[in-house]
């Protein structure tokens, strides 16, 4: 890793902020080895962690509104640490605080790359035994028209090569039905813009189901920020109604404690692929710099994978490479 | 159970038919204790069985376009089953084929209940340890308007009520923020709607998100039906992945199984309780009759479990109580 320039990390936004959030940067230098500067109050961050800190008087709530705190709270540490990356003085901005906050203070103040219509917030869902689908738009726009969708695949698509090292990604549109006349009017508009469009090494496989999303029969599933967080959602809730299950199955007994004892080796890696935080969050893909918006109830090991995260993205010049993909 | 009528079920539909669909259809009779008559090619269905045949000498491929199949093969299996619900031959009919046909065949034949705008699909998530959440549409109406998404809560209401017991059913619109201002335009039309609407005993909760679903939060998810379907179909691909990855977890060595099998008393009624088959299908709801909407994968228990749910729709009376919810 050969990021130079520091990777800002908003010590202010989360659930466990500023606790978890100090503890994960200052565990991220040594583990993930690149410089990082905390962005908040100076007297709330302390300084016992040793790192550059760069102050902000302001906090914006995990529940405020987004547009309206972002325009108004000037010196917050969501919208300082975007103007850091836009200054050339981060390389990347992490926050684990609000959402729509933190993709407001990026596309503000960092802008969008040239031609890029809508930023997307781009997703890795875990496949067991297998590399992370891609899923996008996970939440950023609401409603979307067929070209921004076409440029979701085209930034997937950069995304999954970079990211995963998948050589030739399989593009999907996620509808209701494989056949190309199933599914809403901008499923239909999307799926045939996608049969025409530039996508580089990256394979348009066409409509995929939600069953697929979890399988390595895609690796980039496009789809509106409605559909994409719900999706998101509904596998998040599924998982844990599932996993949760199978602690109380484990816990019933001394005899189920034993056994699950012997399965742990097993289970561990499974339940450590599973779980948010080993992805340290999503990103936000078309704006003019490398933004990682992490859980809200992301722990300390988040934020050093969230760091991690923005370092092989800046490493990988992704966001020159999704510059050069959308203007293709 | 005092359904006198037989239960009509397509012999010809799903991709384990005939064997397992006349497999089912007799051990319902044993197993439920109510009448059933298969409808199909008597040539294929056999006489060993003992059960009526409605003869009908077509069969409506899995992949056939719906409308036109139903329009020209009036002799087919699901027409006829429609037919006999509409005719009073039969109190409700079951298909494990095309579903599009399906639902094509019931709206033509038994026609829509006075006042339903659009009939819905209703299918039970299991949620574990409690009590499954209803989700519909989950795949009728690709597009919806916020009115016919009211209906679909009030037919839900009923359908919670009277299959799950559920006194005062939680009435939770799907959405990607749980405040009334999230979503996009036909969730914030329907969620004003839904405020006033009249739910008899029900409660509108508000907005729900993805990962409520499978929690006791909310009892009935209201949705359009690609947002529904796609939820749908995410959540059971993500179920068989961690299912997967678990018998992979299990099989891994002779110590695992061996741990594995101390387990099974629990994990079994786990496991029974997400399979897709102890739910029998969903509900086609919003049609003159019962139409139950077997999964293509059906096995012979799934069509026992359909018979059953048909029964009990048809015990408690649920098209007249859903006339009586949809008039108010």
């Amino acid at each position: 890793v050969t990021a130079i320039l520091p990777i800002a990390v908003d010590g202010m936004g989360g659930d466990k902020a500023p606790g978890e959030i100090i503890e994960g940067a200052r565990r991220a230098v040594q583990e993930v080895g690149v410089p990082v500067v905390l962005v908040g109050r100076p007297e709330e961050l302390g300084g016992d962690h040793g790192l550059e800190v760069l102050p902000a008087s302001e906090v914006i709530a995990m529940a405020a509104d987004p547009a309206s705190s972002v325009r108004t709270m000037k010196d917050s540490s969501l919208v300082r640490a975007a103007e850091a990356v836009r200054d050339g003085k981060a390389s990347a901005m992490i926050s684990a605080g609000n959402t729509g906050a933190t993709m407001a203070s990026a596309l503000l103040r960092m802008g969008r790359i040239k031609g890029v219509r809508r930023p997307a917030i781009a997703t890795p869902i875990p496949v067991p035994g297998g590399k992370p689908t891609v899923l996008l738009d996970a939440g950023a726009n609401s409603e979307c028209q067929a070209d921004w969708l076409v440029q979701f695949a085209q930034m997937g698509a950069v995304l999954a090569r970079e990211r995963y090292e998948i050589t030739a990604p399989k593009i999907g549109l996620l509808s209701i039905g494989e056949e190309a006349g199933k599914g809403n009017p901008l499923v239909k508009e999307t799926h045939k813009l996608l049969q025409d469009a530039s996508l580089g090494s990256a394979v348009f496989v066409g409509n995929v189901e939600g069953r697929d999303i979890m399988t390595d029969e895609v690796d980039v599933v496009v789809t509106d920020g409605f559909t994409g967080n719900v999706a998101l959602k509904t596998l998040e809730g599924g998982m844990r109604a599932l996993v949760n299950a199978l602690f109380g199955v484990f816990a019933a007994s001394d005899e189920a404690k034993a056994a699950a004892e012997v399965l742990m080796p097993g289970l561990l890696p499974l339940y450590a692929q599973l779980d948010p935080d080993s992805y340290g969050g999503a990103m936000l893909l078309g704006v003019d710099g490398v933004c990682i918006i992490s859980h809200g109830s992301s722990s300390a090991t988040a934020i050093v994978n969230a760091v991690r995260v923005a370092a092989d993205m800046v490493d990988h010049d992704v966001v020159g490479l999704l510059r050069a993909a959308i203007a293709t």
